[in-house]
């Protein structure tokens, strides 16, 4: 069994109107995840809008997220950013604040060499003796990670343990596992047929305004109930496509605000808010799909 | 149940010694994958070498497949040309000859606008009354068939039945199922996946010299045995990537020389014969996985 | 002084309302562009629907072309086809009717690893003894023949003369020209630009039905008058992009059919017509550019 | 005549060997590239590694560039970052340190809808009442700012006066300059090309290290005499390739370091320092080029 597997959010940073980090929220989304189920988080991600916030933010989202978790789940944060030092600085500081695993984008705006996105894995994996994981994202970094690269990244990077696979081509879910490499799937579309080549699990923003829906598929595919786990990835691909419709970081906002009745805010400029058209069309949607207010949860609190 | 579903191996084009479509061999490798068990083949497609080959030459294929399958399994046949009246021509041909079914690719070389792919296949499509398959290969054609894209087709096209999807993402084989289409993966690392999400079955070269692996994902899935499906996939991809190493048609054309004792011969130029080192190489490999001659074939000669 | 330079318009393909070869309106297009000053003929390129072409026909075109030229122009012969043999035809075939030198895109539809591209253009170049061009035109053949693999063509093609740079890295052509190429460039915006950094002339499809104004491009550049070559290719760009504007067949085709008040007829199939409305833009946009009906030509007939 | 036309080179940020802003050897170039009659300086853009850099950085490269002007040449700030405060910040900045214009990539790393692109321009340039141009470098940002999105930008942006076009679609230089914007092609092997379709002038990294090519270029132009011009043009590119083998800003540092004696120090990491084996080639080169050492210059003075 894999240490690092099942389903984990890539979840939002919640805002306050003012465009700040809203902790309340935050500690909220947590909750919300954790109670449906969830097995970890991806921290401060693409969902997190992680390359927008300031290195101070991020920081102290490491620090809430490691706070909140009391043990029930892990937190695999993200460090990317275009330089190393930067990248490393993020690393060191998340593991002192107690996350589980540290993962990284490889070097973006700037083409670099093999040589030297291999060596900035090195820098920010060696900031902690911490796990840690490679975010495959080529539609925003500019560099796909193949297995061949891969490979040179695992010579040089002994803390590494696995990866968010986000690149196009998914039958590389099978090499990089074949690599021993804990491979999570970043289409959460995907989240099944991954699991029959070899994923370890699942990382994308839609499963954190639905956890129960990504959580079904693992635990049925774990039951050996193929058919269950086959209606589940319908299901959940059903909302995947709704809860994007729109941008994905205003749209899973949105949904989460709706859901939870607790204001998430708006993305980031330049990230665009959700014009009142949208957001009509979007509620009407997640009606549609069943995904009403958290009721019950709401009177826990 | 879907009319066209299963395996259906896209079947190499044998040649003669001087280049000329080998007939003898041709039914050698039918017959090999129908006792394998294979529900269809997808007849001079790509891993056919169709637009490497004349007119004629793709008309008498179809008749060698229609003959050789005495009902017992369907051939898809593809009539892919760039222009509209050659390929037109082929499937008004091939409905003759006997074929179940016609495929064909969107126009390549002249980037058309959607209103003349969607003209292109009306009019192939209409030149007989079978069944009608897209075969969505942008990497050949330039052309990626969108679901909004196969939307407009499916509104102009009556025969439309299904596709082969070829394209890298691989999650549209639920949106292109959800359409009522019958959709074949074109990846066969990607088969139990694809079955996974909608898939009717899977369509691809490697299937054609070792029809056994597919099959066998094929019943262990339909069996409801999962363990047996992922270990059947794991095995299939290992021979995917070993029968492809060196150039499709080359490596494919090789291993059924080896595994049946009859000459297949080169592909057609441009494309290049197996080096003796690579055929060496590639020998050993077959052997290493377990690939060997068709020992009971042979005994029925 | 290159032996092939200046203004080698890419000609169209007249067909009759049948869809047929129109050899009547090829000869007043080649008269039309001769009179008007050109060096040569790109024939049955990618302008002249070559690949939309039976064998026999391109064969056919290639001697009208050999022709009517009569030692007033020069014309290159586009032989391009998916398989070597069937180029190879076409090239003996065209030294055998006359024409000045061959052309040839690299192998598509299929991707061919570099040693099969340099092969195919040996066998093809080795069918006659005329000078002989590369077509670089990644956007339809998914090639992109960049200097190092140009450089691998010409140690292995004697015949290589130069090439037709369609791809979009301009700046290669200084790269072609130093390798002793003649190195037309594929895009009529870009004559002049080219012509400063070693280009040996022009060769696109828009100068085929407005040769006056590229020519006039050459003879400013040649005299040594700056000032007039970039008003002349600011003239002849605004008239390329008009002429381009409802794809490039059908819009030149039509183009051909007002100014010399012969009817080119419609792109072969799956090429589309021009709609009526399309038709009356294009109309309007030739008065408004000056692109009048051939008066003194006219008075010819 | 343009406000902001000539050569602009895209001046490198040169680090102490602790990877600081070293300020003494960026006066040093400034000086240099002055000297040899260059028009003004993209300051901080991607040769100056400004996404690797700290904001608080980028600011005082604004005042020093600034400060070592002393009108003598104009400056063009870039400013982009990720998320839009932190552009329009340093914006602001810039201009109170007396920068000329102002210049900013559209947002990068994540994917924005055009009106996000749009709105994001509108407030970085209102940031400040400076001259604003658009920096479009597809290869980095994923963002190919095309003819009809800066219509949608120049809409909405008053301040908006030109771009660095440094995308591969040269002939885009006329569409923008025909929008009456003042248009820099991002390429230094395309400046004479892409002057004689409409551009104000060339802004790329090369031109730093070697002004004195293309301020020749520029001159030869403008004088009239386009044999002198073309030459130029040659020679500069031959030079322009070689200060780019090795990796540009690792390359370009070197040669600077020769050129004026002063170490100019490394990227910063992840960018990569040239080996010993490299810097040696580099310097071979630049012997063979002519690039000496500055002592000749410095006694000019």
């Amino acid at each position: 069994m894999a240490e690092f597997e099942g389903v984990y959010p890539a979840i939002i940073t919640p805002m306050t109107r003012d465009g700040e980090l809203n902790e309340a929220a935050f500690r909220e989304v947590i909750e919300f995840n954790i109670e449906a189920g969830v097995h970890g988080f991806w921290v401060a991600g693409g969902t997190g809008e992680s390359v927008l916030l300031e290195d101070h933010e991020n920081n102290r989202i490491a620090e809430i997220a490691a706070d909140q978790a009391r043990g029930r789940i892990k937190n695999i944060m993200h460090v990317g950013a275009p330089n190393t030092r930067r990248a490393a600085a993020m690393a060191e500081h998340a593991a002192r604040a107690g996350v589980d695993a540290i993962c990284c984008v490889p070097p973006f705006f700037y083409r670099q060499p093999d040589q030297a996105i291999v060596e900035h894995y090195r820098i920010v994996a060696a900031a902690s003796d911490l796990p840690f994981f490679v975010y495959n994202l080529p539609q925003s970094t500019g560099v796909e990670i193949t297995p061949e690269l891969m490979a040179r990244i695992q010579d040089r990077v002994p803390q590494l343990r696995g990866l968010k696979h986000s690149a196009p081509i998914v039958h590389n879910v099978r090499a990089f596992s074949k690599m021993g490499l804990e491979c999570f799937v970043g289409n959460c579309m995907m989240m099944l047929p991954a699991l029959t080549i070899g994923a370890t699990g699942c990382i994308d923003g839609p499963p954190n305004v639905a956890p129960e829906l990504w959580v079904e598929i693992w635990r049925a595919y774990n039951d050996g109930d193929y058919a269950r786990a086959e209606e589940a990835q319908d299901m959940a691909s059903e909302v995947g496509i709704a809860v994007r419709q729109f941008g994905m970081h205003s749209t899973l906002k949105a949904v989460l605000s709706e859901r939870l009745g607790i204001d998430c805010g708006d993305p980031r400029p330049p990230g665009l808010p959700l014009t009142p058209e949208q957001r009509a069309v979007l509620v009407a949607d997640l009606e549609r799909l069943g995904l009403t207010r958290r009721a019950a949860v709401a009177s826990d609190d």
